[in-house]
């Protein structure tokens, strides 16, 4: 088995310089929960990638983020309307509902991606006691398909969402990859395109364990900190969670790493593009390529590479770019490709 | 305001052996969540210390160690008995009730420590649907206040518990301390004391952000991984979790830790018992010395030294040593409090 | 607008040989919450209407009933698989997920109804503890389109969740519709076709308001009592409902008044199936008959009689007939009808 | 054993003019949920009774009348301040915590009643992440020990709730009782004294099974439609709710019933008072009645009379009158209790 494989980017390396931050900071006392100057500086600086009055907050993972978006905005009755391929509706182990008490209203998206008509059709029984209430649109940048969403995309579900009383959340674990992909900044991609809520995400871009919550309508956060200390999501070390995001924030450390990973994706995808026996199935808009081979060949190449099968019913597999990816890795894993395929 | 105060064992550094141990591992991809044969082997070490059939889980936090305890061994009806000064009732933000929608029934127990007749009292109602059902009793060792349960007191909370179908939980965020203090080691203050489930915690004794919940009757772990994952404690590099467990029970360090903080409390707590102005209030039987001062001279502590008043009404206060706590540090914390006193 | 219309079965009267029993059984003093040799006689009354083994609770509404059957059998990161037009789904307000948190699994069934080659198909990713685990089953016998499953098919269906150590749950909200149009008792519908819990519907069929969880494994019923009390379903003064099954399963009161309902619906039906403009969208096996008809018809309609447009979509409408609609009520609607679309 | 006990007032009859009213509304179908003119019109007049702005919403029962309360007007980190004897705390089955998710801080209060200088007390720990924020302070009128509060006291606990941002609740299952007792009008006893939020009880006052949740704020109202029928509280047959309401509020039947059972009470207070060896334990204010006599005198008079013992510790029992209670109920059992105490 290959020391690095395309299984996913949480199965790849913390980036060096991620490990050192943590090490610089472990020096003397400081006080927990994040009440120590230095998580508080480190917070500022993530709120100013958002502009505006964003307010972030520091939580362990993905899942986190998200569950506790969704409860801070939603009321019990109310729900989040959401993709039916998206992480919270199949690989959340029913957290939104069995922790945030949010019911998903889901829609059988293309490519991982809602349009306004969709949503627009989601939005129904409003009064109606009978029947939960929208009040969050979900969607992921990128998507769990890698592809991602234009900025006027966005904007135009931000608007169907406000139109509605309701609000925009990012599920951003790779929002990351969104922007070095669209070439926009973080508040581009969201502040200025409407969004209310990101869940912004840094395990998967070379980070150890760390994610926030950032309210970009900062209104939104009242009460947060209390959800989140109640929702087994408080560090008491905060420090060393603020300085995976100092890592990532120094020297635009957060973009270079995604590009790296975007960018093997795509020499991946162009690699593989002209093989008679491979069919990408979604545009490479990411850190993802997700393409169709035989049974066969599945099982040949993941004698020697880590990747996972998308859906075993059609043969679609998903190989996933890391920001320790290497042009090499790529190139060998090609070559494999080839050779399991059969040129 | 002094490098390294006696707030919290948490405000202390990360210990560097547990940084070497994350560094070591951060070589090429792993499966993520768990699934990799460094964390698998990691889980079977922390197991092995608890003996028996111990079925270990890692999570972020001592939150949720405690709150996953109890809503892995609770049907919704069923409630824990614990003690009014308890990390669970009093600093866990609401989130057994919120969260794992277990209702305590408290006890006003005396150093923090609950007696078999204090719990006996507190088995009520058996049978009366109108009433919650006692479940699991959970104490912590150490307690909130520092003091340590015996093997015998636990094995007789233990057998109280067994005797009416309920279990022992232990909220073990400082399980250490006590195993240094107690000089036994983790199975014989555990498995052979009766108790059911564990939270192991090692963020307080120089682990970066790492407990484990573990179950020493492997039975009541049965569902726990999706309980887990739903309860967003799921980590995704998990290798890192492992890293500093790997780290603490490597050449007992775990041990060797514990004992540097006790260490420094009896030193503490020795260098001003003789102080005409301060009454130690507790039995100092871990990393914690209880004191009581005037105001005033909290004030004047206070602006070299970071600690807590533990009671704002009586003026007492905690001083906590932690594994980097020094004997110079200690030295000087003594002549600092022998000033502020008054001698 | 006429004095009875067209509705829905809970806009009808409550049948006078009910409050009969209930003012019967008004007399003296009786000890609270089922605790009195009445309820408990009535209990069992309904308990051998199930035969086997049969665990009978008596709850206020049909939500309850649904809700707290889930919540019984399900552990927290377990799911039931269902309808997409399931009641559980669509008209319970977020419940399951909010107060059982329980994920739907929902399948977008032909006529409300479910076929096992569907529930196999969503039985999936067992033992992934990123997803819920499927646990129970729940179909609506009759569905919420009013067809109703034959022995046969339940029996399948219970086959497939048993197969896969799952449950079989039934939202019997319309139970007596369902064995009149079967013409089979309710132990046949239900225990002989493998059904492990069932909501036992009376509120529709000429109840005040009174339904039962009826567990057809007694094991599940283990601690019941304390989840109903909890989930705020426990009646202080329960001969009061007792009293409104007493009334229902004397001389089969109870299959009488579905016989009523769905002769009234298959009158109702060959009444219009001859007409034009009106297409019958369902079959009618109950007490409902979905047609439809011009958006203008409709409009005309409700003028005078009350009933729901059930897809504004595309004009289909649901007519409702009750245990207290007469054969002249169904004769003036249907006159109405052929004048409203034009004969 | 006697036909009319002092067990509870629940265990009494419904009163006739009650199932009058019930029997009166049953003509003609009517909307579901509350959506007719009849039942709309009842509301209306018990907000009437609350005078200001009142929003009042039916429930089945207590149990969800006081944790819909809490529920819709706490956030997830807020919680609720109580006595430690009131039925919130010791007969919900655990439902504030585990369906609400509302933690209870209690105090030992005297007599079932809360001081404002207790409840200050318990307001603490403001801005501390780490602990519950109190949001309603919850009082019960009549307490569940017989006392009342007078309007001077509950105005007294309102004031140091709103001077705290936060809300006074009032558990009325026996609010009639206590509006009887202090012959105040209920909008006196609630709207004036500063409550924000009542559970105004019928089921205990002669009514079948019928309950309302009473916002004298109506802002908190805001969306509890949609709360109320989650939490399995939205009787599809409304109209009969609210035709025991009618009844109760014509011609002052609440006021008259309530004020028999209390009438009773006193006359059972007199008439054991003189008696050597029973002590009356509490302030008899309103249709219960504490006191203190042998286990020997006890397990007599329960021979022919059911009631419960109270605290088993002390031989305190209560008895407790109805509306259906009569003089010579009354007589007899004083005459027994003299027996059985022997004079």
């Amino acid at each position: 088995m290959n020391e690095r494989g395309f299984a996913s980017d949480n199965s790849a390396t913390v980036h060096p310089l991620v490990l050192g931050a943590i090490a610089r900071v472990n020096v003397g006392h400081a006080f927990g929960y994040g009440h120590d100057p230095y998580s508080e500086r480190i917070t500022a600086l993530i709120e100013e990638q958002f502009r505006g009055d964003a307010r972030a907050f520091l939580v362990f993972n993905g899942t986190a983020a998200n569950v506790l978006s969704l409860r801070a905005v939603c009321r019990p009755w109310q729900a989040a309307i959401c993709a039916e391929t998206a992480h919270l509706n199949v690989d959340e182990g029913g957290a939104p509902e069995a922790v945030a008490g949010v019911k998903l209203l889901t829609i059988p998206g293309e490519n991982g991606k809602l349009t306004p008509s969709q949503v627009r059709g989601r939005i129904a029984r409003i009064g109606d006691e009978h029947a939960v209430q929208p009040r969050v649109v979900s969607i992921s940048q990128c998507t769990e398909l890698g592809t991602c969403y234009s900025m006027k995309e966005t904007k135009a579900l931000a608007d169907v969402a406000h139109a509605h009383d309701m609000l925009l959340h990012v599920d951003g674990a790779r929002l990351a990859n969104a922007a070095a992909w669209l070439e926009l900044p973080l508040y581009a991609l969201t502040t200025e395109a409407g969004v209310d809520v990101v869940s912004f995400g840094a395990t998967k871009n070379g980070a150890l364990g760390a994610e926030a919550v950032v309210f970009l309508n900062p209104e939104l956060a009242d009460g947060f900190r209390y959800l989140r200390k109640q929702s087994l999501q408080l560090a008491s070390k905060m420090r060393f969670l603020a300085a995976q995001f100092e890592a990532l924030l120094t020297d635009d450390l957060w973009l270079l790493s995604a590009h790296q990973a975007n960018q093997m994706a795509l020499r991946l995808g162009r690699g593989v593009n002209k093989m008679r026996h491979v069919e990408i199935t979604r545009p490479v808009q990411s850190n993802a390529v997700f393409a169709r081979i035989t049974a066969k060949a599945i099982a040949r190449l993941q004698q020697d590479f880590a990747f996972y099968t998308w859906d075993e019913a059609t043969n679609e597999v998903r190989w996933m770019c890391s920001w320790d990816t290497t042009e090499q890795d790529v190139d060998e894993f090609i070559e494999a490709i080839a050779e399991a395929v059969g040129g």
